[in-house]
């Protein structure tokens, strides 16, 4: 399996914090040391880092905790290996543009009969489950809405419904963007923190460090976090339903699709500081 | 104006050596301070690094320099903007997919009536003539060939003739490649260098660097790299003719189009080291 973090903020906001302990995850405090890779969206583009290596010793993941990238949208994956070999190919974050838009996609999970799925413009150019069902999704989307639609809505509602159909197939969570909104599928396991005034201070779980957000925030400021497993042990982290889709932007949620409340818990209890 | 740097290699090999020279002229020897972006191609995967910032002082340029990358194929840029403001969307590389290959590419000039030029499967996602002109382009050869064709030579005749239709509207030098072929299409200003055994030193015109090639290479290894500028100034490199289509593969030349022998001579004089 692999894990996902995902990021979406009001204002360009680095996440060097955040990435500093799911870095140690890939090789370290964790196993998913077949590659890892980081996408951010600044100012309308997009620019992604990604290495087939481990993170935890990758001097290009140590560069991006070191060089603080603002960006408003991120999303970033570290790979255990379960379908296809190790290599760049196979790395996500998987991106393709549609709409003059770069989409950029993460999977966690595993997928049956995934080779059955039928793809239209985008094809695979490495051999996972994970991209080829990147691809369909993708194409599906594209097949019906050649052009961004009018009502942000009826592309949601479809997205939903294209989800639930890779859920059928196994476990598929989901980190996607367009560069204007943050989509987040959950299949099995993903939680989400928002950070906003009065901000205080966080504890990495991995790693030896806490920081002060009141130090590197204004108080309009907004940016939540979307991970596997929460990556602060003093925060509350709220976590997802099976079959949910959320839609962030700004730091914040815009729509929500099959949320189901009784699995919304908190997800972790809450240690103060 | 921009410029260029791409490399054709029968092993994988690190671009350092040519990289810290070309780096340099974004922001220090040469004026091309408006951003910069290096592509490489793996192991049948492709990654690039993209910053809207002078490649000079980029710590991120600094790590491509010290951290060397094998590739069979590297495609790098340094910006000087014409057309579309400084911004990550508009930094080259530019990528797309096309038959579950990544296609990157790089543009040196600048077009007239750029706006005209009908696209099809890939939109800009930025605002520069570039990669418009590459929408067009890659959108072109995918409805004539919705698949790669059986004989290449059909794909690289129409590449061609794409190729001379965007010199018509101005300045087209162009690196472009699939993973598999590297595109070099000359309209004002490309020259190449092919390095084989026995090899020898060369010295860096925009850095104070000098490589001894026999330390890094075996004797079977044959790497060409194609540049704007010669970047060494003890070397041979050869000037491409205005019109001219070079297909490289495995650092050598596979096809040649529009060769016009009388401009065809050598670019720089040799001073011996």
């Amino acid at each position: 399996m692999c894990e996902l973090l995902g990021m979406s903020a009001n204002v360009p906001t680095d996440i060097c914090f955040s990435f500093t302990g799911f870095l140690r995850r890939g090789g370290e405090t964790g196993p998913h040391g077949d590659g890892w890779g980081i996408a951010f969206y600044e100012q309308g583009g997009y620019r992604e880092f990604r290495d087939p290596h481990p993170s935890a010793d990758s001097p290009i993941a140590r560069l991006i905790c070191e060089y603080p990238i603002k960006s408003n949208i991120v999303i970033s994956h570290i790979r255990q290996a379960n379908v296809g070999n190790v290599g760049l190919a196979n790395t996500h974050p998987f991106s393709r543009e549609m709409w003059g838009r770069q989409w950029g996609y993460a999977h966690n999970g595993q997928l049956q009969g995934w080779q059955t799925l039928e793809l239209s413009f985008y094809r695979p150019i490495g051999r996972t489950d994970s991209e080829h069902a990147f691809c369909w999704l993708l194409g599906e989307l594209r097949k019906r809405f050649p052009q961004p639609p009018e009502d942000p809505g009826a592309l949601w509602e479809t997205l939903h419904g294209l989800c639930e159909r890779l859920r059928a197939l196994g476990v598929f969570n989901l980190l996607l963007s367009d560069g204007h909104y943050l989509y987040c599928f959950c299949s099995t396991k993903l939680v989400h923190i928002t950070r906003r005034a009065p901000f205080g201070k966080a504890r990495l779980r991995d790693a030896d460090l806490i920081v002060d957000f009141v130090e590197h925030t204004t108080s309009n400021d907004i940016v939540s976090v979307i991970a596997t497993e929460a990556l602060t042990d003093n925060e509350e982290w709220t976590r997802m339903s099976p079959g949910e889709l959320l839609v962030w932007r700004h730091g914040e949620i815009s729509a929500r699709y099959g949320h189901d409340t009784v699995a919304s818990e908190v997800a972790s209890s809450m240690h103060k500081l």
